[in-house]
């Protein structure tokens, strides 16, 4: 099984960047626990992050074919690109949504998600632990459809 | 580790009651895979489930030096209820939010949460699966505050 | 054939509340016409009245398997309960929303219903009688179907 | 004691139009069961159909002084039309609104009603018997007022 | 100079439609003071009334080339009608609004007019004087035109 | 008859002010058009301009009892104040709303007004001759109250 | 004279909930305080607490024939309970609506009472004095009444 | 193949109504326009206008049956008419909604259409020319279908 | 202790102004009330009544020093005074907010406060009662402070 | 005459994103086709496709002189992306915008658009036939430039 | 070249009122600090302050034919003044809007401004240094016209 | 000090773009104004100027450590992006918006940022002079930090 794990703008700046709301976790070291995790499933990992909306199109785009699942967190875009809500719609793939943060506990505009409607499942304010859960729900749904 | 698992209205009906949307598991058998996780975790569970708001929040307060953490699936009330929403916040306990559907392709109304907000964190569409990955999420959030 | 009759909120006051706006008649009278007209048509009633937001709820519930349709007057709750949609939903039935008066005469809030979108039909500002018509109504639909 | 039955734009084409919202019925075969049920309750009734809004506010400017009673079917202008609620509240004759679909379970903006606010009652979703119960409901009107 | 009045729906029923909001004089009697005081301002009058939108909208057409200015009392229509509001800008005469009652003591939708924004004037609440003193306003226009 | 002549902020500036909205007249040839057809109409009139609401609200308070009408211009605390709208209410006397140009022609903003609903009338978009309207009006008013 | 004192959800958890928004006083203690100033004013009262909406409801209900008049602090169901505005107006009493915390200093939707258009006054953010201004003001408007 | 050209209200007045936003062609010469490129595609057409909403809904209504494609320029009541909505979806056609203007360059109320959700495309501001495009569409549209 | 009460616009017509909503008490008559109640306090009061929001300011910014808190009714001004609102910040004293009628039984834009939000506490609907029993909550709250 | 044929996000997916929607056809095909009709045309086109907001504003300054003309399919970016506003309104070029799905019939924040207020004309709903449209609208819109 | 510099309500407090939003500057350093940088810009400036709306506007009246340009903070009434917006757009002279505080980082209601719309430019957030700068940007205004 | 200017899309069209809205001068002249003011000033600029929201993003994140603040013009990415938001909070540092024109004088949607919230302040409306004033006003807060 392939996921993607695909991360959007700002999100490079983890651990630098207003650690109280987003925690003092690098990205490097996000990824570093998703690849023991996903070696621990049998699950192989591709990792992609930009702060280039259409980018993160182009990205999503290139998984129709190549991966079985998506990880994706929009970050800034969630409540504003209806491009990446339209590109995963067209990949057809199970994906999951997280937030590192919760997104009800800040601004009134980022209680909405235009891309979790074309998602499977989100989770949200749990940090890092978030994209781990979410590998082990995709492996499952994986698992279920397989059945 | 003790962590209190709260159902909200309808969810005693779970198994029979539109399948396409909330699943063929019963309440039972959900019940059921987290006690058998909570085990192997070393978690202790209690676990209720009423059709009356009130009686959550009475259930919610109940919490208060009895548990270290609460797993709730408000249900409908999700949309509507202060009440829950001022139950957790009482508490002070880290406080994960389950859904068993994904909100967000549903009606309008159910794109918002009331008790998101006091809740440390929210799971969602991802069937009873999500009760599970809630329970391992508290699990961690302790470990941490622990350390 | 078997209708349940359930009646919300403050309707045990039926005859001594704000006459001008609900009328003179109370609930037990409107239990006995609607008795005399049942037994005309052939039909079983239960009837269930509660205050409680959550006993309507489970009250509803009850009704699978057990009845072949419904007659209700959510009443305050037709505005803001989320839980009784879901309710009435779960159990598929033909089901018919009375209101005694006529809710877009009245204040803003009163003129929508959450509860009407599942139902079958919506019969409004008739006093008492609406509930027979409703009964007439689910016999009626009842026949259509076996047809 | 004479009543009018008035109907609104597109209802011409009832049984040809969208039968999965509107049913197989047509505009005549609801006449026909109108004045069937009319003949059994001793009650005269005046038909009339217009796609014309204005047409329609000048019929029901007609039943001053010449009916006891209106049915209205306002369809599409029942959500648009002022002019139809100032001719209703005009006349001051009690005046049932009737539609043939649920109109809660359609586009958002088919969830209000203009008119149902200056009539005494409303009944919807019920298809074709909803002017049969409202015939009768205007008729149990009429008897309490006299008595 | 020749002037159009214009009434719009319900307005024939004048005189016997709620008199507390509209008073008892009848369109006729309007129309004669009217006639009395063009005569005095030299001035020659075109009266229409319809029920119909779709006519109005054809007779305010037909004052272009035949008419120096229009007094319009656009009833129900003035708060939901864009056809209306086209013909009056189509004909690019001067237009005075009038309304028997004071709008902005109705109900809330009333007190937005989409005719008014293409109308030289607007006078309320005056009932039929107000057709008076629209008179002699585009009397005084007309005459600061031409000087 | 006593009436007073009450115009609010910036219309000390008449004539000075932006003339494509407000023409070229000044508030003193306006006064002296007014005093003409007052004397014209055995009318007595009082004249108090400010641009200060609380002055506003407090020469409204002293009409009563020593006038009998009220004509007033509140420009733009027309749309923003309630203090005005408190005050004409509470004087219980006839007032009519006069503007110079036609609110619904401007900024959404102005197209409400929150002093309407407590004037008998409103005149807009006629200019000065606005005023005089008004003057005649109140006396028709006036005279029909006596009579 | 007898008054019910009438407290909603989570105020059973005073003293213990958080502190800073609601104070450190238990519900036994300003029952306590009530009843002492009660014994003063020769006032009889009753007390009930509950997490239920709908019992609530009924308890409201039961006050009719048996008080004067009803302090009530309806805590989160302000915000959302038409039932509780349906009780309070079914009881023809005069009612106090209080609340601990100034509900305009917190989130935008406790801005808003269901509940105090059916009351007679509302006091708030003055903490537990809040329920003993309001007896007094009940026994003033009793002896207003009876004089 | 037969198409039905249908055209709402103000358009008779083409080419002498506000030139500047709807071009200097008369309806005549976009007739002509239309049977030119009819012919050579191999198309017959009918011509309807009216001023009058419901004389729209009927003509629609009679399409049933007598035609295999609509081209509408609902004009003024796109923005208004649930009933003209209801015609054309009745009719079960292709049809294709014009605007001489672009909505989206006029009034905030201009840039909703009613219409459009039930037509299978939409084209605008581009003169009589958008006419010609709209049969050229229905054409290839109709030869899809049948290939 | 020094309380200063203030009272903004329309409130010197008190007694004579709409008596069904603002009760037949004078402010003189409030005044002698509020300074017999605060002589058995021990309280030196000092008073400020104006219609005009910009002084209502500066004697708010006056306290600053001189004061040891507020009682004020904005009247008109609770519902569009940002300036108000401004002011009793800036003092940062203890200010209860009275309104003598109940503004959630009045229109809807009276039932908002922007004034609330920097009070300590606001008491509404009891008349002239609420101004005495704000200087007792004053009172109470300042014993609170020095404790 | 030289045109610019620019396409937005995700459209390098045609032909295999949700075809229900968008069809078959590839963007190739389309480009194939387009050609076709340009060489008839005596027109030279220039392509662009990309998922980057950015990118595409940069292309479409680069019209600025190169150009005389723009076929824009905004795609996601329709909605939400003022940007591309700026970009065509700088060109002053006659630019047309084309949606293949006609956007009332999904989602309510697919029926805004950004972009079609700065552009001469839209097209939706014709799927690939659009693009060739807005061709031929183009160089009829350049012909009359010209004359 | 003259400037008026004209501060709003409130003002008069500066140093003393909330000082970590406002700074502990004063309005008279404010002032000493733009007196000496107007001496460097050869600028003679008049100084004015009120609380009163009414005031500022009667003095934004008199720069008519007396000033140059105008620095104007509104304070609280840029958020709810027409009138002010009014006074400023009748003087036709440049004119900029000063905030001490950034407007944006504060309630959403101070998110707007009705007068920056009239003025040439705004400047917010920066302190006492926003009306220097704003000084500089008027002379630069008046140099660019002159030449 | 170093400082980076950071220019949002369609500004490297300045000049040639629109020029009644932004002026005549382009991006260099500006450039080159601001050079000369930095120098005089001590500063140090870094400049950087891009269509693509994404690397506007980057672009911000980079001056962590490496700049000691930023003047930023994000055009229409102002009003949409939140991901720019988030950048200039990552990097704590003062930031000042400015923008050419004023955003009040134009679309509503201008009229609001998303991207003033993080920044110290905001400058609009006066042109190039802008930039260099908000150098300016950058200079003064980093001396007021130092001191």
């Amino acid at each position: 099984m392939r996921i993607a794990i695909i991360n959007g703008p700002n999100l490079a700046l983890l651990g630098r960047r207003e650690p109280t709301i987003y925690g003092h976790e690098t990205l490097e070291s996000i990824t570093a626990r998703l690849e023991a995790r996903a070696a621990g499933l049998g699950v192989t990992l591709t990792h992609f992050q930009s702060d280039v909306e259409g980018e993160l199109v182009t990205a999503i785009g290139r998984t129709l074919g190549s991966c079985d699942g998506i990880v994706i967190n929009p970050a800034a875009y969630t409540h504003t690109s209806v491009a990446l809500r339209d590109a995963i719609a067209a990949t057809g793939l199970p994906c999951i949504e997280v937030h590192l943060s919760n997104i009800y506990q800040r601004e009134e505009f980022r209680h909405t998600s235009l891309t979790a409607a074309v998602c499977s499942g989100i989770i949200g304010g749990l940090g890092a632990l978030g994209y781990e859960l979410a590998l082990e729900a995709l492996v499952a749904l994986h698992g279920n459809k397989r059945s």
